[in-house]
């Protein structure tokens, strides 16, 4: 393909989501790949976080339970957050870690069954994979974890529950949700979907999806800031008959009764443990000030077209890189992944030069495709500059060798 | 007792603490008597948190997990509370809500043993006994919640894990650790503490007393802020025994390798679960500057003299409110409480007037002794105030009957 710099400029300029990037604090020289690991700073977060800090807390003090109504922060965000993923308001709360909220509801799906197996993907995001054998260790369940392709036909009579991530963290590759939830209710199988890399990139709908149970992560596409707090969706039928094996106070059906007899919330408040994370949830709260004014549809047909850019680019100017993200746009999320002897010295190397993205073991380099502030132009530029360094063999440079303790 | 507003003044002039009131901000108008729920905004957090948000998040993005050290946020704010809580700095972590650590540590304790029994206090902070009802209830053990003064003699031989508060949230009473620590190890049972009243308001020693286990709040008199992280501490014998039922990523030996099998980080790190929370890490963080160059016994001498002072005036300007907290100086934490009738009107009546104090029902008014910022003249007045409300009926006015949600 040739996607020349002017014809990217032109894109740009016709992008009638170009002003969204104004919306976002984007530091001078770097191109920014890597939305899809950590979100940058929405502008309106800082001005909300000040005012969190030096009036609610500061000056508001324990008041500001009741009169800052943080008290009802994971709901509210959580209902936010609804419309995100075709989820009705009081489906959804954000609360805990995506690793806290994915054992709460496996637990909870475990139980109501007596059926033997979680079922999850070999290469699954890991700390889906150890949070499911932890839920199995402990309830004296088997963790089954099959090969991709073999995920599905392995939907048995002894199924318990089926935890899959949506998009693949690595890969991009995504799951057809509706067609293996469907699947999986036929067999009397819950399905626990992890959307941390499809949340603010994909189109969701988990109602229409008739999907049962869902986790997902704040700081990715959401843009929550750094170990943003994470959401859990329960579809409204489930709400009653699912129990939380962390029966913190918050989920009680009265907090401040201060009873020693447990009794739990009405509805997925009964999922809440401790005391809310105030400062991570008014982070994430302003965040999606973002998406005000913008479908996830027309999001994902500007992703659509940088995926296109990108992967064209790439084929003409880096030949050398293995595209292992599925070209078929309802088979990938909105990230893009090449396959690479050299991917973490490339990638060091890329950073090094301003652009952003990240590395995989053992050999892939992500990239972000996050239309809210990416441009075609960085595109372009992002491409230009991997391949002069691989015309270069600037990667081979000894300090891009080095591994930190997070790569 | 007589002390009157020369003597308070006198003794705030005398108080070689008073300068580290210029560490906080603390509101014109307002007597804080409520850092015992939620501390007040130390002065160096706002900055940090700018810092953190609008130069880490917003210029260092991604890169800031190691360039600002965030991945080791939860060791480093852990061993910066070590020295308050008497502990070795690699014990303790600060990692998800007290709640949440409460179950990882109570699930983790409690498999290594075939007892039956988890044992803790009737009245106990309540979140405390509704996650050890549902570590019973996924275990299969019986939780045995015994009055007060019957702890002691109910551990035996079928007791797998005593769960206690250190200073009880509402009277104050405070166990004396060591002594039931010894005991329950003589009993073979192993000792979860929570000290989320006692963390930066009386002396610990958790390596003398010979403590397993323990976890407490960030957000109380460590001064963290709303939903702050809390911690959790394990006695250095004790760490490669122990494995947390939430196995998240971060708990993983190589968090970057991302294979499918679990493996445990060495020692305490096995006891994270997710991305660490790192806007309420870094609150947290630079709260603990507030600690600096005070040990907490000076700040408990200051505490005990702001106690005798406090009950002095009561008994003789508010004899009709009933101390519930003991007089003797090892049997309590530094809050006071009072019993009456009408302790919900009276508390919403001095709130009113500036004086934040906190009801607990049914029938109880705390009020927290916070030496690092509270001087004996805002003592003084405060009582003045309520003795005043007393005197004059004002709390009877209807709108302080009316009951919010938080309370």
């Amino acid at each position: 393909m040739s996607f020349t710099l002017a014809e990217a400029k032109a894109a740009d300029a016709a992008d009638p989501l170009r002003n969204f990037r104004d919306r976002f604090h984007l530091p001078e020289g770097v191109i920014y790949l890597d939305g899809n690991s950590l979100g940058p700073l929405p502008k309106n977060v800082a001005p909300h976080q000040r005012a969190v800090v030096e009036q609610e807390w500061a000056d508001g003090l324990i008041r500001s339970w009741n009169t800052a109504d943080w008290i009802n922060a994971p709901q509210r965000v959580g209902a936010r957050l609804a419309p995100l993923i075709g989820a009705k308001p009081h489906e959804v709360i954000v609360t805990d870690s995506t690793s806290v909220n994915l054992f709460k509801l496996l637990v909870a799906a475990a139980r109501l069954s007596d059926r033997k197996t979680l079922l999850s993907e070999s290469g699954n995001f890991h700390t889906d994979l150890h949070i499911a054998s932890g839920v199995a260790d402990v309830l004296g369940l088997t963790l089954d974890i099959a090969p991709r392709a073999e995920v599905e036909a392995r939907i048995g009579a002894d199924t318990n529950v089926l935890l899959l991530t949506h998009v693949h963290y690595k890969t991009a590759e995504r799951f057809d949700m509706a067609r293996i939830t469907a699947r999986a209710k036929r067999a009397g199988t819950m399905t626990v979907w992890d959307l941390s890399h499809s949340v603010g990139a994909v189109p969701l709908h988990l109602n229409d999806a008739g999907a049962d149970l869902a986790v997902g992560c704040g700081y990715k596409y959401l843009n929550g800031g750094p170990g943003a707090p994470a959401f859990l969706y329960i579809a409204e039928h489930l709400q009653e008959k699912l129990l939380s094996p962390l029966r913190g106070w918050m989920g009680h059906a009265e907090p401040f009764a201060f009873t020693d007899d447990y009794r739990p919330a009405r509805g997925i408040d009964r999922f809440m443990a401790g005391t809310p994370p105030i400062l991570g949830l008014a982070a994430l709260e302003s965040a999606l000030d973002a998406f005000e004014g913008v479908t996830m549809e027309r999001l994902w047909s500007k992703s659509r077209a940088m995926f296109d850019v990108f992967v064209g680019l790439m084929e003409a100017r880096c030949p050398e890189f293995r595209c292992i993200t599925p070209r078929g746009e309802e088979q990938r999320g909105s990230h893009i992944s090449f396959a690479h002897d050299h991917a973490f010295e490339i990638c060091q190397a890329l950073i090094a030069e301003g652009v952003i993205g990240d590395f995989r073991a053992p050999e892939v380099i992500r990239f972000g495709l996050t239309p809210l502030y990416l441009g075609f132009e960085e595109i372009w530029q992002a491409v230009d500059i991997l391949a002069r360094i691989m015309a270069e063999e600037r990667w081979r440079d000894p300090k891009y060798a080095v591994r930190g303790k997070v790569t």
